[in-house]
């Protein structure tokens, strides 16, 4: 095979260029490619899914107000479906570093979509028939459908991949609540010996704390249920039927069975990506959450032998090259890590925000993909948390008590009936002597049935 | 006056310390103040009539739980109204950077209303009838109170003085969106001409953007609402009566007739700073989106003479002192400066939020004044930008038609009658010669009744 | 005293306005009062001083060159020399928050030092025969003061307050390392067992971060002493006489003692506030290294019965309301604190750099203060940690010697001579069945003379 | 081919495992790949050839120590250098999300290496002759090589890549500040009227941004050639023959050609990654500046028609999929997104950076794939924006003068000679009467040649 048949040669505005002969897209996305050598990475299946539904849904739209021959939209479908599928994923080729509507990466499923139709209703690949921009993008502009396509993936990866992750992980710490609740240990405040508290306490407060994140999340998808499809380049609807709209809305919503709507105002929608930033800072909340969650078990695990020790990780692999045995927290390390990532990720998602200007933010492809890639991470991370990590988790009783036992904390019982002072003097000495509680009050007379039981654990909680 | 007279000696389980003669806080604030000279900051107003609010409601519903002896208790409701007035701020001394439980904090407002109890009563200050631990603090600890104190101070100043700032500035924007319905101007997207859209439209955009946001606000203050009293230091409720609880919120909701409940699940409140992490997300959110909205200001009234000149902004001070007659978008970039700051803010306070460990978050002072900073300004800034910007802006009118003719945007309404590639090499001409797309059209044969009709910048609207 | 008496009328381009009668300041500085409601924070008495260092710098070069009298030039110096003392400190009265060149600002020093020398050459308050601009601005404009004044102040406040406070945060750390290196103790990593190491050594690490984090430090200061006086309003120099320039440096150099000097390119310097940007992102660098010192040092004071206990940290103050006899690590979690401000900080000014347009950035109030502030919290701080935290810690070697001979971190020492596998193994069993390395390796006959000696902590170091 | 041919066992001290027959990995790296399935990232080819160099370097120093027997050493040395040529990349197979010393990935290298070094030795695959812990892992930990790793791929990626990138920009941009230095124009502040620059004078500075933050560049490049290599796990070099660390680290000399050292301080490089964490600020100070600049550069090249359009830009693609003939800024935008990106990375190592933990810091993994990843998008970014943006951008000469004369700014020159008050007037009425400054003057009677030569442009230059 010679390079003349590799290459074929198309056109767009700026002139002629060469295009793999086997490539679905065309002269633009090629452009796309030439230019941004950037990163390598290029926008997820989630978000090619997207696009796919959006151009099906216009299609049908369209077909259905006569605006698009029943010839042409009925192949056009048929594409976009098998764009839907993942069949053609291979030919979505631009750089997530792109120009900053998506411009490239609406032409891209524009172009695969427009071949790929030609060809099904039997035309040869690159012959034309169908016009990316005529009739695939029809009642279309990249604001409205980039923009839409970042809503959709985003709902979808939440509703059927991150939310239900969390669920799980609520129920699993919600369980493990349950039975670690007649474990007693010391509560620590500032690092240092509190009052006891029950290992089962603790993680339902973490329970809770994955349960309440997971209800602002919810929240947060109900505004990305808002797509401005139909908007066209800036709100304005130029070039749009009116009654396309609500059909393509309808379309959408049919093919996720999501409840998507249109936005109560269509300029709010196109000025801003104010749902993806939103769904993000969300994000940024339950990463900060994680972080607290699987520190605190780190802190809880740490040992065998020179920490707390008082739970137990299920291992999940060697923890060392040298330190033969060394089981470490490797999945709540993990999890950490990909929290650190999702910070910063709302750090750019942030920055992006702020650098829109007018009628549109040109900084939406590093939203798309910066957003679905959070959450693709964090739904992975917190279903390995739960499978690897959480419902292997074992308490280590009997260092459980004996810190609880050891703890300056008992002394808090005291001080409703001995008074600040006093008690806080029974503290003091029992730190500086390395005695216990109960010494010092036997040497001080102060040791009677009263007070015995208000050093009870038991009592305290 | 000597020296001997100026001071008093006070003791903590530390030791003895001086202390003024004249204060009515005593050693342990004494102590955090030689402790900690770090800003010279203390929290603020919003902050302290917090605390006095929780120390009266807590001895409230201690006296009704013949807990706390009615003579006591009396006084120190009557102390603590005082503190709620305002009227001992001057004696609220410590640092904002102080230990993290915000200890030093609780035992200022412990020991200021104990000494002005005891002053009210008639005993002699620091002669310490009524204890600050013992009676003040009573059914209570630093972590329980604290975090408390930040949620209430955050809801009052969010209910009572930024969510009215916001309705207020949606408003102005509404009715200037109103009024500015009828101006037409181009579009812009990627700062390049576009096709044209109402100056109403933006606006309203814009006042749709503030609405959503303030909607979010609110779901996050009903977080705020949840305040763990009773929890005392770690969630346990260890000396603390359970009919206290239901009590001391009751006292709470009546003192400021803000709808406060019990957490759902305690140990998650004493845990984390949850509520007001994610309060911190939705001021980010708000900064975010108030810098979109002034950038375009500024972008849209910049000139006079060199920028886009859309729209004039009210003067409110010569913007230079060696350019005559300058006036600057002064309230535009202090709003946007305040906005700066609050995503700085936000960030101090997720990293404060990750650095929690066990049973309490020990960086809570930080959270106290960066949130409640943070509320304070966008408060000042929201209705200042209102007041003294959006209410004056007026329309450029001509230059906005001047704009809109001139736009190499209105070749998009030609596209859907010549088809995007002919469309396309006509826009490419208008600007390669420097000319406008009728000129074009008509050197082309293409100047027909449906495009001229096509070119009119209603018909795209 | 009626109203008539308490305020003076004067005027600017906008027309007239009420100034309090004892102001020194004048129209332009009571407008931003009356805009600028915000914050009620001012700039700190660095930047007046800085300001005020400017004023006379510029008023001796321009007397020099015969472009001011000397009658003005001199009662101008005069009155500039008591702002530099902080004489009329309490003149100084506009929000931070105020528009973004910080005009107001610029106008603030301008009126006071104009009415000043005025009032000290015998003229009343307000005739004005010195004029604010004419006069005490000449040769200059509000972009290149202000920006040179938070680099001078920057920069006085690095070299005199910060750097001198690491130095000793270091020198401290030093001597604590040599004093702490015969401490053999448990290393960690994952929180979990590791071969021995020496507390000196830990201490000696944190050293020389101080130590490499203080020279970062200088070099970023080097930055800060670029400043483009007489650059004028975009670094043109227009209306500036080209002498002028070296001799105001010179007048700056002499009256901070520290070596500034023109920039390479004094557009560069108009267009950003790159230095002070970089200043802030090194003072980040600080912050998230005294985070992890902190919290190393919070995690080894953990206790003093539940947690590891290592080492024991003066006590400060009483740590808890209720816990009597609790002493908590007050100092390093209020040095935490401040980091967590400082990285927010950061993130403000990075935003606020982001948001510059063309030839000046109009963020320079925030920046001023924000990074001023920093430096001022981080300077206490630090000064704060050494001498009531870190120079009066003592190791707990008792506790340090138990960890270390629990740790299974010893095993490590048998992998050279058994093998990585064999090793494992053994590591393994310890665990599980809670035996020390010894007994497994008697339990297998691989106690020899060569493996006692390996499991030698003294060995390992 | 059945399932039983298609995988091997293998073991490590959790027990059995399936690998891929083919696969040059072994059971720790496959125990990963079965735990961390969470992003399908792995660390990037310049990471592995780091691995690669220091485990030829580790062999060729533990052979001239005698410790390493020359049969073993010089496989193991052949198989490294496969690994650094990037002939094995496919066997490099652990997600970036892993355990936080990056265990995973160094036992990744080790058993690909002693697998394929047994190869060459004649061995079968897995057979073991050769160890992966005690032959290629010999003198090694995790902990000491993964950092060191960092910073090797880091250092080379920037010397190699970045720098010479910035370089080439910096340079670009001088051209172009020399080529249109000739062209006058408007000045702006905050985005209003100032007086004239020339177009070269603005491009000057951004070329001076680029080389000073390349300077800082270089001195933070100079931190990551302190490798700790030898320190083991903590350090403590046990296990470590003293004479093996300057050997490895003139190994790693010679195949680099880099400058690499041993650290001043061996705990400081284990405790902390300082040296990637400095880094990664510089490339935010880079990326904030490169937002600057580019955000200018789409300023000014606004339009073509309604906006600023003093510069034109190369087109590289069809700006709209609707609005034809539109060109877009599309190299400025993604150079944008790179930078919002890279600020979001900063942010993830900086929060990495807080959570280390006593003797390691268990964020590596994350923060040597956000570290190389933010140097390598930046590297092709500047190097795209150079190309195929700045270096054929060309000034829209007459647009520049037509907003020059046009300028309200020009007054600025007549306040020398009437004063500000005055001159202020006229400007002011200018403004309001929409006239020239030179109308006003000669109605007030003030046009002189003394004022009309001062409202020349080129006599504020």
């Amino acid at each position: 095979m010679n390079h003349y048949d590799q290459y074929r040669i198309e056109k767009d505005t700026l002139g002629e260029i060469s295009v793999p002969i086997t490539a679905y897209y065309g002269a633009q996305t090629q452009r796309a490619v030439n230019n941004f050598q950037i990163s390598g990475i290029r926008l997820p299946r989630s978000f090619i899914r997207a696009q796919g539904i959006i151009k099906a849904a216009a299609a049908a739209a369209n077909m259905e107000l006569g605006l698009l021959s029943g010839d042409i939209g009925k192949v056009v479908i048929e594409a976009a479906e098998e764009v839907i599928a993942g069949k053609w994923d291979a030919h979505f080729v631009v750089d997530i570093y792109q120009a900053g509507a998506g411009t490239s990466q609406n032409m891209n499923v524009n172009e695969v979509i427009a071949n790929r139709a030609a060809e099904i209703s039997g035309a040869p690949l690159s012959s034309h028939p169908i016009h990316p921009n005529d009739h695939v993008n029809m009642s279309q502009s990249t604001n409205d459908t980039f923009h839409a396509a970042i809503n959709i993936a985003a709902a979808e990866n939440i509703v059927h991949r991150l939310l239900p992750a969390l669920t799980n992980l609520q129920q699993e710490l919600d369980q493990k609540a349950a039975v670690l609740m007649p474990i007693l240990k010391s509560g620590r405040t500032h690092l240092h010996d509190a009052v006891p508290i029950r290992l089962g306490q603790e993680f339902s407060g973490y329970g809770e704390t994955i349960h309440t994140t997971s209800r602002h999340l919810e929240q947060a998808t109900d505004a990305l249920y808002e797509i401005g499809l139909g908007g066209n380049a800036i709100g304005t609807k130029n070039n749009v039927n009116p009654a396309y709209i609500p059909k393509i809305i309808d379309e959408v919503r049919d093919r996720t069975g999501l409840p998507f709507r249109q936005p109560v105002n269509i300029f709010q929608f196109m000025q801003n990506t104010a749902a993806p930033i939103r769904t993000m800072l969300v994000l940024k909340e339950l990463a900060v959450h994680l972080i607290k969650i699987t520190s605190d078990l780190r802190l809880l695990s740490s040992g065998p032998r020179t920490g707390l020790a008082e739970i137990i990780l299920p291992p999940v692999q060697p923890g060392s090259t040298i330190m033969p045995g060394k089981i470490n927290p490797a999945i709540l390390e993990m999890t950490h890590m990909v929290c650190c990532q999702v910070i910063g990720y709302e750090a750019a998602v942030a920055t992006a925000g702020i650098s829109g200007q007018l009628e549109i933010n040109v900084m939406m492809p590093v939203v798309a993909y910066t957003l679905l890639q959070s959450i693709d991470i964090l739904a992975n991370a917190v279903a390995t948390l739960t499978a690897k990590c959480i419902n292997g988790i074992e308490a280590n009783e009997h260092i459980c008590r004996h810190w609880m036992e050891a703890s300056l904390g008992l002394v808090t019982g005291l001080s409703p009936i001995l008074g600040y002072d006093l008690a806080s003097t029974i503290g003091k000495l029992a730190d500086e002597q390395n005695k216990t509680i109960k010494q010092i009050l036997q040497e001080k007379g102060l040791f009677t049935v009263e007070t015995e039981k208000a050093l009870h654990p038991e009592e305290m909680l």
